[in-house]
């Protein structure tokens, strides 16, 4: 439709759910009416809402043009969804658990119809990066994506990294300033983001990833120590979605690693969100933003209607069908704790050496008691190195369970 | 057109211009044909080349879907340009100073036949930022937008910071990398940089902005010193491109200034680009990316091309015609080279004060021939600071001409 055009229809969103979020849409929509009519050539209006206690689906999608989902859940998201596909309705949501459990399932039901499903809102809060990634730089080989896609968890290394706190503590605090739910599990455990990489891999690889695709690690077992002796490392410690091209197929995780200076996400703090996109035709791009608020979603929301009104195409084809790949080569920083007597050192380098592992970096510290050794150990397989940690850990001299976490080794710019 | 339908009909790509971005262009479209014929239904080939040196333009047109100019200038790219949107053929450029300085006539063109002209790669290299600002969040009522969009000024800030080097070693040493041309005034007196925060002032602001409506400075006149003294500050350098809206309209400006740690363009550094835009909705997000290589200038096409095939309207109408202002409030690192005698501090407070101006921070550094006053002065209105400079320049104190660099001031997360 040409632009500047405006008809005098104006198109109907039928919005399920009002919390936050949909509130903070509500009001966008009014607020932008004028600025989506002049850009697109038809002003919004939201046609009728639907909430939890009150409404009827079918009369909500009747009288809608466009839906926009934003109750949560896969259920009963996914049958509303699913439902407006099939009735030749466009849909946006903000829902990543729907897209990173159901994707495949709705995809082919908006191809059947010929109808948009956009979801710009399900990652990483106001920055596009679905955009960029299945627009702009959609059919450049992209070799990575890594991303820092839940602020939560953000925040709570960043304080701790900043006050020496514990992790405990830490959740506490975040949970007072509202960065952190009553219950964390979700964000802490590493799984919400698990379903924001799944999304982001399947749209990078143009390959089905399934959210049970994805293996994910928490933070629950940082502790402050492990930031502290990081940082004598020169290192800081994030929650890294990972989505990489490998020869065999694409690999998907998420856990917490430790990034050298210089790393474009290493400087990212607090409850923000971040993604870089690795490709040999753009080097590297990074994206950065404040992680989803209800304001930050609804703006999301809002571009996906822009985009739908101008007829841009998202793209969501899934042409490959690549292996999902977990046998992984990594970088491992190693903290122990050690009984202060001769001969510890050169017991755990022959356990190291012989799994073919190389030091990159130790750290002594610590006096009887409290003796402490910190290394890095180089990137290789890293089956040998949970099989090398299975043998330290029966050493008779560790006066406690070895920490392990993983390193992002690669030099950037 | 839907996609995975691949039509007979490969799309005819008429290139002009064949130096380094034209070529990385044309290996680039053979690499990843495939890739654009799966997401857009059309495959794209190199139809024409048109050389300086041979080739008639008339026949590279008559011949393409596509125009691809990368000639750069103004002439004859202008009349290339506008013969081609004449003609009906949709036109990617990644020519800023044509943009810059002839957008609304291109752009009317364009309207008239009702074929796109994009430009991704006039700013920024390969990070989409037209693509975001123009379709992500082009809806929303953006408040500034401030870039690092000239990666040859940033690698000699950032060099400069680094090794304490002069200006002219530094120019020298960026040249001998390749970062810097033989001729560096278009990059180092901010004229490159003017250009392109023309083009996004225009898009963001939908208004008619001219390169002539923007109003830079560049960094020839930066010291070590200037730099050395700002870290004990907590200050680091960038040469910023700002466009702001104001109460009575816009202003688009270039300048060198200091950032504060926290700043999401602070910890850009080398030949990097960076770019925040603040909106209420989206609070302010960052891309950053390395400049314009030939390979990102080529994926930044690339990306347009896929864009164009698949139908996305760009949406660059002028809705509004905003007042451009340049009366602007600013806040100033100040560097007086003083004798060492008493009265010297009062004397130059007295003038402050009278002009209004009030010091933020003030750095008494050296004794005898080697005294300085390093201060920095609150926001207030920038001719409120003029004329303080222009009296303390003849007071008979100072040593040397009194150096003044722009701070932002603003708290950033």
């Amino acid at each position: 439709m040409p632009r500047g055009v405006l008809l005098s229809e104006p198109v109907r969103i039928g919005l399920l759910g009002q919390g936050t979020v949909g509130g903070a849409f509500a009001l966008l929509v009014a607020e932008r009416a004028e600025a989506v009519a002049t850009a697109t050539g038809r002003r919004p209006e939201i046609s009728a809402v639907l909430r939890r206690s009150e409404g009827s689906f079918e009369e909500v999608l009747a009288g809608a043009d466009v839906i926009v989902e934003l109750i949560g859940g896969t259920d009963p998201a996914r049958d509303y969804v699913l439902r407006a596909l099939q009735a030749g309705k466009p849909v946006i949501t903000a829902n990543k658990q729907l897209v990173a459990q159901h994707g495949e399932e709705l995809f082919a039901a908006a191809r059947e119809s010929g109808v948009q499903l956009r979801f710009e809102a399900a990652v990483a809060g106001a920055i596009p990066i679905i955009r960029v990634v299945s627009e702009g730089i959609g059919t450049l080989e992209v070799e990575r994506i890594s991303g820092i896609v839940n602020g939560t968890t953000n925040f709570i290394l960043t304080e701790m990294a900043a006050t020496g706190a514990t992790y405990a503590d830490t959740v506490r605090r975040a949970q007072e300033l509202g960065y952190a739910e009553a219950d964390p599990t979700a964000d802490v455990s590493g799984s919400d983001a698990a379903a924001k990489m799944a999304i982001l891999a399947r749209i990078v690889f143009n390959t089905p990833v399934h959210l049970d695709d994805v293996s994910y690690e928490g933070i629950e077992g940082i502790s402050a120590d492990d930031i502290a002796y990081a940082k004598e490392l020169g290192l800081s410690l994030k929650l890294l979605g990972i989505a990489e091209r490998h020869e065999e197929g694409i690999s998907v995780r998420v856990y917490p690693c430790f990034l050298y200076r210089g790393h474009p996400l290493a400087p990212v703090e607090g409850p923000f969100n971040a993604v870089t996109v690795e490709a040999p035709a753009i080097t590297e791009i990074t994206m950065s933003g404040p992680g989803a608020g209800g304001i930050e979603t609804a703006s999301a929301v809002l571009g996906d209607l822009v985009s739908i009104l101008s007829g841009d195409a998202p793209g969501q084809d899934t042409s490959q069908s690549l292996k999902i790949i977990d046998e992984l080569d990594s970088s491992f920083y190693l903290h122990l704790e050690v009984a202060d007597r001769p001969g510890v050192l050169a017991a755990i380098a022959e356990v190291l050496g012989r799994h073919e592992l190389s030091v990159k970096s130790v750290v002594q510290n610590g006096l009887g008691d409290d003796a402490r050794l910190i290394m890095v150990v180089h990137r290789a397989p890293e089956r040998h190195f949970y099989a090398a940690l299975a043998e330290i850990e029966q050493l008779d001299f560790l006066r406690a369970a070895p920490r392990a976490i993983r390193v992002v080794e690669e030099e950037y710019v």
